[in-house]
């Protein structure tokens, strides 16, 4: 299939695969999520379990009709939903984690918990966004604008890494990484500015996967747009055709997250990756759309 | 006058005052430069001191043809005529300083002098933007995109004490701000969220004048955008309305300023406020007419 570069192609990728995909919802009950499962269900043919915390009288009702493609848990509450599609995780029975009317905190507790948890040592957990802005020429990768505050070398290393596995799912087999900052000077006073050396190092040597580009630093309009690039004489494969924006840290990532989604247009959704499956927790604002986009992501991103 | 709220208003505005401003403009040979100098004079009236470091010909023809209007001050070098703009402020014959083909960090040194510069002790040198975004219903005015990597209190107060100097002088009465984060909660481990506890604390003791409202720690969605806090139910005056955002540190000032730059067609202004005159120091990349605007908002921002 030809690289996604706008939702309705990711679209196309995940019809591909839906019907192979199995789903654990957790909390299914608000509009938006029951609006996604139904049409997954009906029509992509995914199979979803509906970890239910509260009366799940359409949940039943859905299972009575669809008995080889629904399959409900009632829970007693939030939590205990949120452990229960951990568990279908764990047991094989689902593929990947859905965020329904659930705190975000308490489904990541499910989810971290040492003994019964999806967080394999050595890994850590992070968030990527797709973004398919207007007035750029192909979707917009970026991370993290949901988990990790303040990002360590190991932990953007981890990033990287999660976040091209999840790009070469979707076919995009050049990725250019940008990694962000305000300067464009390695500067041992900003850290992350020296992490971004040793990104680069480690690309050189292969560790990112063979057509992985990685330059920085540098700002977000150097990254997405050729003239300034060509302005400020930067001579980069990277500089104004950006796949893969990576962050310092997460005030800039939400701040980049909520501009795009406000004053751009841009369309979005995230996914979050270094778990045993991925993980959808789209936040109470987004629409129905941007969270069917989402789970079609996180189950397009699955080998 | 109205209050600013779009350029046409900072052009009206900047046309009742120019007469009485007196520019320095250092090395001021490059085309985008040289078409502020002509505009400012030929249409606004306003007095010009300009400190060339190369062979300054139109300038000498532009002095010869507006004598009382221009003035030609031949220096050296670059260096050499930072120095001699900040001399002409020091013996108050320059209202506003401006950069030309000068690196920023050369005309800042000149500025910071400690024996002949333009910071009085106690003061901070900070960068106030001010954008007109199509899809915003009045400039948005933002902190610090520019300067200070890492502001702590100290400078945030600074901040928003020199920020809310120019809004006033632009017209803007009451000015509703909104403290940037990702997160809602203070949290110690987040230091600028409890710097903003104490922000808003100065506030409600009438620190930062009367008719001021400052809420935060929120998002730029949240800031911004109606919706966006009525979802998560935040009863503030300042959500959803923010006259100006003040962002934790450069990063993210940075990325918001080159996002709007790039994705949402905003056109922006920018001058360093905290010096003993506005000081104007557009980037290579900004167009001219962004450039004007910068000088218009640095020379209506005078009291």
């Amino acid at each position: 299939m030809d690289p996604v570069k706008t939702f309705k192609d990711l679209e196309k990728h995940f019809a591909a695969v839906a019907p192979e995909r199995r789903i654990a919802v957790v909390c299914p009950s608000d509009d938006h999520t029951r609006e996604v499962v139904e049409r997954c269900l009906n029509e992509f043919g995914s199979r979803l379990t509906l970890c239910c915390c509260d009366s799940p009288e359409w949940a039943d009702s859905l299972a009575s009709a669809n008995p080889d493609a629904i399959n409900v848990i009632r829970c007693g509450n939030a939590d205990e939903a949120a452990r229960a599609a951990v568990s279908e995780v764990r047991a094989g029975r689902a593929d990947v984690v859905m965020k329904g009317a659930i705190n975000t905190d308490n489904l990541l507790r499910a989810v971290l918990d040492k003994q019964n948890g999806l967080l394999e040592p050595g890994h850590v957990l992070s968030h990527l966004t797709a973004a398919e802005i207007p007035s750029y020429h192909k979707m917009l990768f970026f991370s993290d604008a949901a988990v990790i505050p303040q990002p360590d070398l190991h932990q953007l290393e981890s990033i990287i890494n999660y976040d091209t596995d999840v790009m070469r799912s979707l076919h995009i087999k050049e990725i250019r990484i940008a990694l962000i900052h305000f300067t464009e000077k390695t500067n041992p006073k900003f850290i992350n500015t020296v992490y971004y050396g040793q990104l680069k190092q480690m690309n050189t040597e292969g560790h990112f996967g063979a057509s992985t580009m990685i330059e920085g630093p540098m700002d977000v309009k150097t990254a997405c747009d050729r003239h300034s690039a060509e302005i400020k004489h930067i001579d980069s494969k990277v500089a104004g055709d950006a796949d893969l924006l990576i962050f310092p840290d997460l005030v800039s990532a939400n701040t980049f997250y909520k501009t795009i989604s406000l004053f751009c247009k841009a369309t979005m959704a995230g996914m979050i990756c270094g778990a045993s499956a991925p993980i959808v927790i789209p936040s109470r604002a987004d629409s129905a759309i941007s969270k069917f986009y989402s789970l079609a992501l996180a189950c397009t991103a699955l080998k």
